[in-house]
């Protein structure tokens, strides 16, 4: 059955940040048995892929997934049955960046930070990872605090300079927000200037979609489809929001709408791996047990991409030629009412997983082993 | 003196339909002595320009300002001391078109809709007019209503064909808007589509900024300051906002995001007439009387400008160099916190016009001779 | 079955005004077919019930539903099956009503206001109505333009002046709206405005929560909880939108949200009729054709009721108790995914209706018959 | 002259938290020099007093300000020309307050937060604080999460406990926030839910107005006027924003509605201290170096505050009697176009303070003085 065929393909990255502990500006509620080191975060992120089976990557952060040797962290992670995959760049974190990082007013700054940039792209040489993923904390808290156009000059220069150094396999993934840390302007603030510098640099440099970033009332789907349109589509960082925050678990907020933006990935055959798309997830998991909570979204996801392959396309498009806007609608809908866990539990039985992953982590006793074994060392922090 | 000099080139474009009845889906208000031809509209606009000195031209809207001689039209404006500005096409109040114009899935709705498109361009023939300003309420209302992405193929054809049509000394300017009449996808709905499709077309496309036209939250001057240095930046339809609409006198909402919005133009010495872009208000005035309505507004911008013109670039640069965040921030202040409006009384007395061209107004007895004069006909809606 | 029981004592009233034309202020797209009196409206608002039997009173909207004898034509609805509802005011469309109606700056508009709403409750007298619904378009588009207090004092009077004229059975219910048509000031902009009223009032004056009325990022669901538990919540206008429109079918952008709702109403035991919650729907069709939109709308509600009667009350209310964030969202959760379509088909069959009501009415032919036979006259139009 | 009698009167708290390091959940940026030690906190604030003539109180944070001697404390301040304010309570930064403070689901939690409340009010009994602040962190961020009803009911009994506690001359001012640190329901997330509790609670419990906790949209002259007729508006937190975060210096997003806010105060004769209305920054410097913006931000809220005493308040009052919409706006709009730091000059040369506080203070080595000599210790942090 196409429907399964599809769901078996489906690949979800999960981030190595999310199993580590994380909190809002008021407090950071530390939680026991979170991971003290990259490795244990791999090993984290290798029971939420043996229980969904689809979420065979864990992405990387630097410097906070710094090691020594990355040929061995992978060879670590390989050995329990997933891959490292994005390198995510920090230059937020450092006290240097207090004005901004690659479009700081100080050339020092904006040097060091595209070091920084260039390190990582050292560490993918050596993880065998594809993706660069950027995101820039820079921008301004008060009008008149720097100029914005020169911002976008350094901003480009930056970018340029590290998208030569890329190598053939490697790309560049430019991530937008419209606000936070900044809170005046953010210098990619939006799809409008992540896609034009991904045009400017050419094929290797492509947009990100974070589903938390953009302003009330943004049409998300319609972003999606206009990149997957123009071909400049890279990535998703997947959670959910109510308001202005980009913490909570995908799907958890909006579920028609994570399945709207899923039926745009079908409707242009972008779900297999072959398309290039990297889904990922981007979450902080404040006041939930992390586990859990990260095998809760990958199902979300799945559900909604079920959903989305269920929707009767030719129904569909029959009715929007007609011009039937209720017969479309419903068409649409009808797929996104279907109750599809009974499709996934068998799904997870073909592919020798337990029907409930939930239940199964539950039954597993991993969240007792990690509170009784991680005792001592350094928690990791989101952050730390 | 710089500044005034300055602001004796500005150009500050009025909406023909801003001088007509307009008003909300709940209720026109209608007003007397309102125009009930293109002429009467003219007339208005002349007597706006002839009182602040700064609105030489006046914007058609095709079809609400369809004449059967519009070199007739054109010596008529000079007569009066005004020309003819952009034409703006209309695609959205014909029955066919209720599930879009150049979107729409029907390709017999699509050709109508590109055929006004290119009538439009006859026109501009024949007013001499340089700009096609290009505004489409195209959009879905529900989810699954139409295909986002064939929507978007559609609409690239359709601009395509009509830029093809555009003369040598031509323009055409898209704009964009968030949302309505759709409700849930709009085709055009943010700047980052505008900018691709203009990108893709080639020089004679640029996008226009319709200040009421963004999510809560948009950051606007740094759209303008992202497009100027594109070079992709052609026009403003210039009005205010609370919410969601896009209605009330520019400047009335929010004086101070005026200010900063003019405050990049002046930046990027795009104020200029040589610049290119197009400063034109698009207003509707649902509950005040329209003429000193629209020399308000006028005089609203001219103030953001002068203030604009006042920063001190030299201390601002070297306090944003310096990272100085308060000092930058409060050289943009002081220019803002600064009463323009004397320098504006001078500069209009050395121009040879009253200084306070609201009591000029008043004084004129035009409102109540419109009002004793334009009796019988059909007095022109916003959308009559 | 409780579930069952509690779905057929649901109890969803239809608007008159939804059966007729309606549009943005761009464009009213006038359909064929549609009602050209009262009487017509009720015709079609006894199909919606004859179809989904649960929409067995339809709400008048005064001046639009005049009419010489409204014993007539109660008498005509309950030979239809249906009853009259509550009964709207309009003090908006009439000339006198630019700058408000209650909260007019001129005494003489006052009154006639004022007489409005009295008349409105003589027509409930005819009817039978319970239910006297209030929406003020009253406000001011500019800062400045009226006293913001005074016209809370004018508001407060003939709030107070109609109360006192209400039968012992009657009731008001005030609505709130953010903005439109008012730009700057909605004089009852939210529900704290509403409900401080309704509590100077007394007992017969109740919040009505029209689910299209709010900013951005507003938890409607908490209003709903929070009025249930002051004992305010009188009435819902059920629509829904994705920016700041309130004309969408409910449930269609934002089916989780009207879950959410509908759950507050469960474990408040509000659904019943005899808790004195009226469930209203308030849309307008402008793209779609009425009937079905309405009874898809009818339908929406019942499915989020449906879920919202699943929900799992012991094991959320047990996971809650225990702070498993995890285990109580997942209770949720799961009432919310299942599919009810099944039995609420299974339902209808029970109360000896279709058991999908919108391929009955497709087959009905009701609407090609309205097409033939309502030739002539004039249509109804939202404001006609 | 009555606008200089008026400002001179004008009392602005200025918050200790303020004076210390803060940051973004990506980063505190710490600076040199800030506070190690509530002692610290209040020099810092005597020399923003000593500068503006207008800040003569300090409110402190509890714990963060915690003393063994509070007599000792105020008698400290009172040296140095200043007295202590408001306390504030803190029950967001305990690990016991992850799902929430008073309205917890375990009692015992709910005990330990209210024995909070309780110490916060005998600390006021030896500080002499009138003022009680209270803003609450509870929320959920995940639909289900807990009971939303349960917990009003518990957040009610919270509230009375505390208000029973309060001595005569002191109060309880209760503030709300639509989002954050919790990102799906907050427990008291506007205005309306504040004041029905404050109703609840009798005279007593005022209603705190935080510029910055408002869905985008929200008119916030509206609440102030609203609350000050209801006689329920005890306090102002200061701040400004221009998405959904509230650090920015007051007036330094949108100085125009900072004016519109004091304009209601005016109209209501509420800036003299004998209306009992507390005027307080809150306020997170992350970028900028925190006694200069603390005083800029003075000098902001005195310069709307000007502004505000100069608006003609015949002209205004005839314009909107005569439903003049333009020349009522255009009263409004003459005092606030009006450049009011000449006359803030003089006041203050005849306060006998330099013209100039933000000149003065850079010319008073304050500012290198502290980094100087605030060497080792903790530096107070921002939730430290």
């Amino acid at each position: 059955m196409n429907v399964k065929a599809a769901l078996r393909e489906q690949r979800i990255e999960t981030p190595s940040w999310a199993y580590a502990n994380s909190g809002t500006r008021f407090k950071v509620f530390a939680q026991q048995g979170v991971p003290r080191t990259p490795y244990e975060k791999i090993d984290d992120a290798a029971v939420v892929h043996r229980l969904t089976g689809v979420a065979p990557t864990v992405a990387l952060h630097i410097p906070w997934d710094k090691v020594d040797d990355y040929g061995k962290l992978a060879s670590y992670a390989r050995d329990r049955g997933v891959a490292l995959g994005a390198i995510n760049s920090n230059v937020f974190q450092d006290d240097d960046y207090k004005l901004g990082s690659v479009t700081h007013p100080d050339p020092a700054v904006r040097r060091k930070a595209l070091a920084h940039l260039l390190e990582c792209v050292d560490i993918m040489d050596q993880t065998g990872s594809r993706d660069l993923k950027l995101w820039f904390a820079d921008g301004l808290n008060y009008p008149g605090q720097d100029d914005i156009r020169s911002r976008q000059d350094r901003l480009a220069e930056a970018l340029h300079a590290t998208c030569e150094r890329l190598g053939a396999d490697q790309r560049m993934l430019l991530e937008y927000k419209l606000f936070e840390p900044a809170f005046y302007v953010t210098d990619v603030p939006d799809w409008g200037t992540a896609y034009a510098h991904c045009t400017q640099l050419g094929d290797k440099a492509q947009v990100v979609i974070d589903t938390g970033h953009h302003a009330p009332g943004t049409n998300i789907e319609f972003i999606v489809s206009f990149l997957l349109r123009a071909g400049k589509l890279g990535a998703f960082d997947f959670n959910s929001r109510f308001y202005a925050d980009d913490d909570l678990m995908v799907g958890s907020a909006d579920p028609f709408q994570l399945f709207r933006i899923m039926h745009e990935i079908v409707l242009a055959d972008a779900l297999k791996p072959a398309a290039g798309i990297a889904f990922m997830l981007d979450q902080c998991h404040n006041i939930e047990p992390k586990i859990p909570a990260i095998i809760r979204s990958v199902l979300n996801v799945q559900e909604a991409t079920a959903k989305a392959l269920l929707v009767d396309r030719e129904e569909l498009s029959q009715a929007q030629q007609a011009g039937d806007v209720l017969a479309a609608n419903g068409a649409l809908m009808d797929a996104y009412n279907t109750d599809v866990r009974p499709l996934l539990r068998e799904l997870r039985e073909e592919m020798g997983l337990d029907p409930d992953p939930m239940a199964a982590y539950r039954r597993s006793g991993y969240a007792e082993q990690i509170v009784r074994e991680r005792v001592g060392g350094e928690a990791a922090g989101w952050g730390a």
